[in-house]
Order: structure tokens, then sequence, then C-alpha cells
């Protein structure tokens, strides 16, 4: 079970973290919360909502002490690209399509968890994730330029959104853009700057750290309080984020018709999934330095249970994020506690701030979202991963492409396919060496990396680098019988199965085909190091009495016994 | 270039077997091609008009010397369910649709042909054709039993054909059914039993099996030339083909609109690819008994060639048939000149006997369909493969059941996408065995089969029977991680890489960051066994210098270096 022991055994001594960092998570996640929700399409008051009961029902569930759960730029932007298609911004139809999102995301969560099928994050190769992330990025950075620039927005598509903007480019709003300007140079300046210049003025580390982490919401607060002193929106024509309705949360459930619920099913899906996959690896990386375990299944519930909350009272899908979990942990969380403190603390903001909100200007909330997004592109990943391997890289970018020009979802899809086809395609083609053994040794090499090697003349080492399959097995004797071709003295050809884990039934059938089709060759087919399991499967399939080989238990054996011959 | 040299070298004493050949196919391929043209829903004259050119056209590039292209039975079947739903049985229209799946599966073998694609054949794994073809079988012979009957045919569907047979089979029709009793009784007998009899009559094997061969065919022109004579249609009521009309095959081209072509490009992807599967078993197995090769490219460039020329000259699509090309090898064919025998003799047929044909009871060809693919079923085929392997027996069952539930086409892609899917399955949990050294060898094996090896205490030898990547590499890690729990004395883990074919970005990441995590628990992580290819890899990537382990070249240098110590 997931229930957690840290209330059970909560200490004293841990009050003062976890309230510290509950109080400061608060204040990132008003304008956060605001942001996600405007970049998701939806009425700002959704992802305040999303800030409180969620963050209980994954503190009661979720397996980190330390994760920050709440709305996310990808997992908004997703929710977006979702809902885009059957609702406008901003619609009451929206809200209840994001609802039901969350709804059925956070049910196939709790439902892998009960499956205990956790491992489904690792089907998202690291690759397939990094492009995934760098898409995404382009399309929130390009969907905030409009915000930014005080212009219309053209829709979601890359491809309508960019001649969108080169049309509506002359129309820009020149007080916002200043507005806009300001904001990320503040931001860009604040991210990369503020704590070393604190931390000249002598003040220490830790809170050079924090002031710098906090700049964000306090630019936010500056600028929602000039605005509305001022008025602003009125003078500078400066739009704003509108209305957020004064009060508490309320139980919701999204009012839509069979059909409508049906086209979510999907986008929930890959929307809980990729959110599964970023609060876990949050999690992980946490739970790391604290020498802590992540339990996968648990991570499932609690998040599963935070995005049925979320759908149940008003909210956006949430998930874990990366700066704020940080964020939380250097302020000194020591349990979720702190996040019960920052939802507490939500509620007054919603009760009696509302009034106030009203007055931030969109431009501001375009720019943190923009600063808070663009360290998350990984150029130095990217480059990693293309000079790692050339498949993982194609994977990435055929992943990336997809994302930026047809979509997040047809992203992890043509990802996660592209992963899989080159892994099928790698398997497919294996690498074959011929052995020979390294002297006054018993063990044997490749011939072409060890030149030193001996080789008896008649016997035919061949090491085949990968299990025997249907796909690959028309391959391997391709390939074979052209080396036999050339080396016609062969009279031996030992197959090394030092690295076949298994022989499916296809194979299992070609191999005894492949005998028969050599014996008129006069080559006799051997087997070596055949491994447990396999051996099993050979010998329950009547394998060993239809082979007429030997079955050697090493390498160093069929040399024994061709040379004795 | 695939020009096949048998024309230039041709050599007299070859002739006498390829004309009685040419003559034995043609007396089968008359009542195949009309039997199958009536199991497509096509009028029965494109099934000859597939039986010229196309020969001719596989004989120019094909690479087998006795294989027999023409209509076959899973062509037939396939071609039926990609027409069925646009156009009505033996229509106009239904024709044009034939004509165009013929020509684009043609022009995607082509394109395979020049993209040296062969290689595609194997990724339809053994189960997955058994599985299909079983299917298949079930499908064909359902949609026969209408014309068995005397009743009205109800669709292609399972679904819906066994409901509407139950309907109508109070209505049927008794003359037809004693014809059709009749004709599955002697076509049974005369399989099964005819040739022994023969024999026993003192007629030579050669003979006694030639005729056996040649039954169907006889069958069939015995009840043509009884109900032309007696004019049984009338007297009995039975349904027969209807007038085929005189004249040889003209050029055509298939009039639909864009929209119409659009659809027939997955089917016919799926037909070419499951024609070319087809086409290149029957030829491998028939050059493995003359110690021929078949290049799969130039199979591909024939079926392709012969089935644009079907498209191009009025006839249905084309492949080369198991049963039909054993004929042709039994009655002497040397090379594809009695394939273009075949095709002049059926040339008179088009011309004068199509007049006659129109008698040729339905019931008949019905019977003759049903007696040839019950022997494709392969009953001890299935059982084979479902005792082999769990994975390839529920691969091939959802492939049956698919193809009999929900249809041919859907049944292939359900079946690679299964095969597909265990495999990954099966590589992301890969198999770890501990390794001790035999006594007095360097050779090392697994513990919990051979209990008398020697360990090192603080020493764990794991080897992991799989390459590391994304799917299967957390996976590893906690395998491992619960060793190490259990044996808390180990110091030094060493995975042995023997199976270990590559090693990709995301795992890459996971191996350093592993490392990390395994240091304060006070055991160092070193390799052995790392194969040239992933030893290059790791060292390109700066691995080497980040890596706090030693990487052995053999596990009995690691087990001798921790005996020094």
């Amino acid at each position: 079970m997931c229930l957690p022991n840290w209330l059970r055994h909560y200490q004293s001594t841990w009050w003062v973290g976890d309230l510290s960092a509950g109080v400061v998570v608060a204040l990132l996640l008003v304008p956060q919360g605001l942001a996600y929700a405007m970049l998701a399409g939806l009425p700002p008051a959704t992802g305040l909502y999303a800030s409180v009961i969620p963050l209980v029902a994954y503190a009661l569930l979720g397996s980190s002490r330390q994760q920050s759960v709440g709305p996310m730029a990808v997992t908004a932007l997703m929710t977006g690209a979702a809902i885009a298609p059957f609702a406008h911004a901003g619609s009451v139809q929206a809200v209840h399509y994001a609802l039901a999102l969350a709804l059925l995301s956070g049910l196939f969560l709790l439902g892998f968890a009960v499956l205990k099928m956790g491992w489904l994050a690792h089907y998202l190769s690291q690759p397939v994730i990094t492009g995934f992330t760098a898409g995404s990025v382009v399309l929130i950075i390009l969907s905030q330029l409009p915000p930014l620039f005080g212009v219309d927005g053209g829709g979601r598509s890359f491809l309508v959104q960019v001649p969108h903007l080169i049309h509506v480019l002359p129309q820009t709003h020149a007080p916002t853009l200043w507005l806009s300007l300001a904001s990320l140079l503040f931001l860009w300046w604040s991210r990369g700057f503020l704590s070393a210049s604190l931390q000249r003025l002598g003040i220490a580390a830790f809170w050079a750290n924090l002031t710098t982490r906090l700049a964000p919401a306090v630019w936010v607060i500056l600028a929602l309080a000039a605005t509305a002193y001022w008025r602003l929106d009125w003078h500078w024509g400066w739009h704003t984020i509108g209305v957020v309705p004064s009060g508490l949360p309320a139980w919701s459930w999204p009012d839509l018709t069979w059909r409508e619920w049906q086209t979510m099913l999907v986008p929930a899906l890959l929307l809980g999934l990729m959110n599964f996959v970023q609060s876990i690896s949050v999690a992980q990386s946490l739970a790391l330095r604290r020498g802590e375990r992540i339990d996968a299944n648990c991570e499932l519930a609690g998040l599963g249970l935070a995005n049925v909350a979320a759908g149940l009272s008003s909210g956006m899908p949430v998930t874990g994020g990366l700066s704020r979990s940080a964020v939380n942990a250097a302020a000194g969380a020591n349990t979720q506690m702190s996040s019960v403190i920052t939802a507490l603390l939500l509620l007054p903001v919603l009760l009696f701030a509302s009034d106030v909100l009203q007055f931030l200007p969109q431009a501001v909330l375009a720019a943190t979202i923009v600063i808070a997004v663009s360290s998350m592109f990984g150029w130095s990943e990217m480059r990693q991963i293309w000079r790692y391997d050339r498949a993982d890289g194609l994977a990435m970018l055929f992943t990336f492409l997809t994302v930026v020009l047809a979509g997040v979802a047809e992203g992890i899809m043509v990802g996660m396919a592209c992963s899989l086809a080159f892994l099928v395609w790698r398997s497919s083609h294996p690498h074959i060496a011929e052995l020979g053994r390294l002297p006054n040794t018993q063990h044997y090499r490749n011939v072409l990396r060890y030149p030193e090697v001996e080789r008896l003349p008649e016997v035919m080492l061949l090491r085949v680098d990968e299990s025997f399959y249907f796909a690959n097995v028309q391959f391997i004797e391709d390939d074979i019988n052209r080396r036999l071709q050339q080396q016609p003295e062969v009279k031996h050809l030992v197959l090394v199965l030092s690295a076949v884990n298994s022989i499916d039934a296809s194979a299992f059938a070609c191999l005894l085909q492949w005998q028969q089709q050599l014996q008129p060759q006069g080559v006799t087919l051997h087997l070596a190091e055949v491994k447990g399991p396999v051996y099993d499967r050979l010998r329950q399939n009547d394998f060993l009495s239809r082979f007429q080989g030997q079955i050697f238990l090493s390498t160093h054996q069929v040399n024994e016994y061709f040379r004795a011959e």
C-alpha cells in the first residue's frame, strides 16, 4: 500500500522547514497557476483551483516527500492542444473538457497503479522525452508571443501560428511590448545574475538563492500592484487576465456527452503518461539526493488521485514540476506537509485576493512562462544524444519535428514508434563476429579486433550478437552463408550463443531447415555456450534429437574437441 | 539485375518437361482462375485474364524457375475484402477496384525491389503467417457455403455471415446440395486415396500422382459437360457462373476517382506484402530441392511486374501458389518456359471455349475451393507453435481471431503489432544470472543451474541477458538492487556484458547515475567482457573517465584479480 508514513511519524523538528517551504511555494504557485491556465486556454481560476485539493491528494498517496504537484507548462500545453479542436479558449465548454481530461488521465494512472504498471514510463526513451520537451518549449514560446506583443492569437498549430504572427506583427501594441521586454529582461537577469549580485552584497548564499527563486513572484506582485493602483490597464491599454471569481474550489463534474468523453480518451492517456514521466523523474532526482527510494506504483497512485481530485474540484490537470519542487526542497520541505500548507495558504487568496488578481497584465504572465520554459530546451542534452548514437538522435529529431509541426499527442506517438522501430531494426541486423582464441587463455574474441588470436582451419566460430527471432534469422543465415562461401575449407560451423537470449518459433524452424541446407556443402552445424533458458526450450521441442551437430558447454571445449580430432 | 538466364542458355532437353508441365498447369489454371475470381466477388473472366500476361511477366523477371504464378485463394479473399465496402460483387465497379489493387500492389512490390527491401518479408513472423492463413481458411470456407447450399450470400464478415447462414439454411436448394456433396466427396477421396488406388492397379507412382493432381480439373470438365449437354442448369436449377465473354485480355485502366484510388492504398500494400510472403516461401521451398538460390529482390520484381501486368490486362491480383507450383515442378517444369506455354494455351480457351464455360455450376467450383484450402489450415503447425512458446502462440491466436472476426487486413496489422509488442516486452524483462566459476575451468555459469560453481564472497558476477536500452535499464537496476540488499557483504558488483550487444543513450545515462547511487552503499560497479562495438561507443562518450570501476577483458580476469586482492 502507498499510504506514506510521514504523517504517523511526524517529527516536531520538521515543522519549521515544512512551513517555510509551504509559504514559498504558495508565493510561486499563484502566478504559475494563473499563467499555466492561460497557456491551456482556460479561465485563470482553474489554475488556482488545481493548486488546492490536488496537492492534498498527492500528499496522501504520493511517494515523494518533496515533490510539488500543481499546474505545469507541458501539461498545460497538452491540455490546451487536446481541447482546442472542440472548444473556444476560455469558454465554459473548454473548462468541462479540461476537467474531463484531468479526471480521465487520473483514472488511467490509478488503473496503472492498481495493475502495477509503473514500468510503463520506461517505454518513453530519453531521446523521445528530450525531443518532446524541446518541441513543447517551441510551441509554448510561440503561443506566448501574442500576449507579449499585445496582438490576437492565431491558434495552436505552428503552421497556422507563424504566418498569422507575421501578418499581425505590424499591429503590435507598443505599451504591452515595453512591459513584455521589461519583464523578460528582469526575469532573465534575476535568473542568471541576481543571486551572484546579492552574494556580492554580503547576503548568505541560501537567502540569495531563495530570493532569486522568488523574483518572478515579486515581479508579478509589483506589476499587479502598479496596474491596480494606477489603473494602467485603462491608461496604457494592457490586457489583464480578467475577473477571477471569489470563492473556494467547488465540487464539479464535466458536463459532456458520451461522444465528447470518448474524444478525450486518447489525449487523456497520453497526458497521463507524460505527466507520470515528468513527475517520476522529478521525484527520483529529489529522492536520490536524500537517499530515499521512489515507488513507481505509489507515484502513479498519488499523481492519479491528484488528477482525479483536480477534475472533481474545478481544476486543470496537474503534475510534479522540476523547478517548483526544487524550490520546495531548497526552502526546507521535509515532508508533503509543506504541500498541505501551500494548499491552505491558497484558500485566502481564492477568497479575498480574487478582486485584485484581475488587474494582472497578461504580458507579465507570458514573460514568466517564456523564461521558465526556455531553460527546459536542453541544447547540451540534445547535442550529447545526437553524438552518442545516430538512431537515438533521429528518434529525438523526429519527435521534435512532429511536436512542432503536427502537435504534442502526435509527437509522443511518433517518438515511441520511432524508438521501437529503431530497436527492431537494430536487432534485426545483428553484429556477427568470428572468434579466435587469445593465446594462452581460454578466452575467445573477435578476429578482426584481436589479430593475434589462434584459429583452427576447418572450424569457424561465429558469435551472433543478438537473440534469434523472426526478423533477423534470415539475415543471420545469409550473412553466414556468405562467410562460408569465402572460406570453403570450413567443415564445422560453430555458433557461439553467448549473446543469444532466446530463440523464437520462426527461428527454431529456420535453424533446423538451415542445418539440412548445409549438409550437401559438407558443413556441420554445432552450437556452443547455449544458455540455460534457451537450452531448456530446445530440449522440450525435440531439437536435440533432430540436431546433427554437437552442443558444447563452452567455446574452449569446442577448441579442445576439434584440436584433439 | 533480375533478368534470368534461363532463356539465353535454354537447353533443348528442357522442352519436353516444360511442355508437359505447361499443359498440366493450364488444365488446373482454368478452373482455379474461375473459382478464385468468384471467391473475390469478380466476374469469372478476370481470373482467366490474370492467367495470361502476368505469367509471361513473371517469367521475365522472377527468380524461381518452377513457381506458377496466377490467382490464389488468400489473394482472392483479400481482394474481395478490400473491394466489398465499395462495390457490389460482380459489378463493373468491382472490376475497376480489383485492377487498381493489382496495379498498386504491383507498383509497391516493384518499388520495394528497387529499394532492395526484400527483407520486408522477415517482419511477418511464422506464427503470424500461420494464424493469418488459418483465419483465411475459415473465412474462405464460410464464403463458399452459400453456393454449396444454393442460397444467397450474406456478406464477407464472419459476424454477418454466420447469422445469415443460420437464417437462410432452411431455403437450401436440394439439387445443388447433392451436387456439392458429390463434388466434395469425390475431391476429398481423390486427394486422399486416388493415387494409392491407381498404384494398386499397377500404374506407376508418377502417373498416379499426376492423375490425382488433375482430378479436380477432370471433375470440373465432367460437371461442365454434363450440365451443358443435358442443360441441368434448367432442369435441376443449378446456378452456373454465367456468360464468359469470348476474346483475349484487353488493355485496361481502372476508371476510379482520385479518392477511390486512395482508399485502395493500404489494402494494396498489405496485399502486396502478403502475396510476396506467400510467393517467396513457395519459391524457396522449390529452390531448396534443386539446390538453387532465390533472390528476394528479384522475386519482388517478378511478382510486382506480374501484378502490374494483371492490372493493365483486365486481370485480378496474382501470386505464386504452393500446390499449383508443386504440380508444375512434378510435371517436369525446368524453367519459366512452362508458364509461357500455360499462358499460350489459355488463349484458345478464352477465344473459343467461353460459350461453353457458362454452364459450369458454381457449386462445383465452390467445392474445389473448399477442398483446396482446407489442407492449408495447418493444425499441427499451430499446435507446435503453441507448445513452443506462449508469446508466439498468443500472437498466432490474436492474428487468427482478428482475421476471422474483423478481417484480413486488420489481421495482418494486429499480428505484426502483437509480435513486435511481445518482442519488446521480452527484451524489457531480461533474464539475469549470477555467475560462478565451474571448478578447474575458466568457464563461468549460472549458480542456480550449476550449484557446484565457486564464488568469491565480496564479488557478485551478474550476466544480464539482453542489450541495455531505455525499456529495460530500470528493470535491470531494480532487480540488481534487490539482489544487493539480500547480499549486503558484496563490495564489488561486476556486470558481465557477454550478452549486451548495445547500450543506448538512455541506458548510458542511467548507468552513470546508478554508479553514483551505489557509492554510498559501499558497492563499486565494474564491467567485464564488454564487446568491441559497445566498448568503442563508451570510449567515444567519455564513459571511461567518468567510470570509477574497472573494465575487465574476461570474467576469468575478474576472478583472478579479486582473488589476488
